[in-house]
């Protein structure tokens, strides 16, 4: 999605230990029509696919879940990090190991939420090492639903991750795929 | 919005606690053409009032920000709790004690994020103590940034802390505002 890399070149910024900041309007500010566009890319890249549930971990992924939710007329569910009170006991779960924060949490999906009837498209701000992704596919798998593929905003391809899930036959959506970046510059994968 | 009080009705559990479940359409699910359809109610309450921000807490008020942002074409703000290795230090910060969770926590919105220009409209999806919109206005404050008014999906109104609000001159406009509620039955404000 040529608009996305032109935002990314022009308003990201990389910082140390390969992060790279959107928060001006993909994660802590979100630039609301932008984001509209991009559930709309994804609900066109999905169009002929069955989809009957859009998933997401909190809180980075929810815009984007829900500006895709809201393209594709579908509901969208957001896996929690730790247990919350106002959870039923009932719930999906999976360990996710997260390299920024050096730490193992837990996402949670009620299992009212998710069925053995759902199709189920992951939607995710970031693609770097997997995990993440690794741990909705876990629950959407103990669910006995059906992954109908990734759509990610921005793929950290250098980090192979969304290689590998396509390796294993994953479909994987990334508007964005950077194969290089230095706090110099970024390259785009063709 | 009769369409929230009747959706509260049909598909809304009380919990003990004083806790009211909407998670199959406000929060770990959300409901996508609803969510849509409150976040142009509220661009139509605040049609003629300016507004350059809309200012919410992650994660569960961020899928109604954003509805409301993309109906008013403006950007939409999360302030995250605790401090994340991706902000930056330069950040506007209030405590914020949860009932639910009985800790406090940190708020904080990057300053390049509000500015004195701003007009902000805060948006969550509930109001019960208030804690979190006081929070909220006090990063407001701190930025020199206007309140434009305050748009929650449920108050619950018998927690008294939004007509304290109003009392104060704050422009608090709630959905759906709960008069009384018990397991056996709500009753809504008329």
């Amino acid at each position: 999605m040529k608009a996305l890399e032109e935002k990314i070149l022009r308003e990201g910024k990389v910082l140390p230990g390969n992060v790279l900041k959107v928060g001006s309007f993909l994660n802590q500010q979100m630039d609301s029509d932008f984001i509209m566009e991009i559930g709309e890319e994804i609900a066109r890249l999905y169009a002929g696919v069955p989809v009957t549930k859009v998933l997401t971990v909190e809180s980075s992924g929810i815009a984007l879940a829900v500006a895709a939710g809201i393209a594709m007329h579908v509901p969208s569910v957001f896996a929690k990090k730790h247990r919350s009170a106002n959870l039923s006991k009932e719930v999906y779960t999976a360990s996710v190991y997260s390299f920024t924060h050096k730490e193992t949490y837990e996402i949670a999906v009620a299992k009212e939420y998710l069925g053995a009837g759902d199709h189920v498209l992951i939607v995710d701000d970031f693609l770097a090492n997997g995990n993440a992704i690794r741990g909705m596919m876990q629950i959407i798998a103990e669910a006995g639903a059906h992954l109908a593929g990734c759509a990610i905003a921005i793929e950290k391809g250098f980090q192979g991750a969304g290689d590998k899930l396509r390796a294993e036959g994953v479909r994987v959506d990334s508007l964005a795929l950077i194969d290089s970046m230095t706090e110099s510059g970024l390259t785009f994968r063709a």
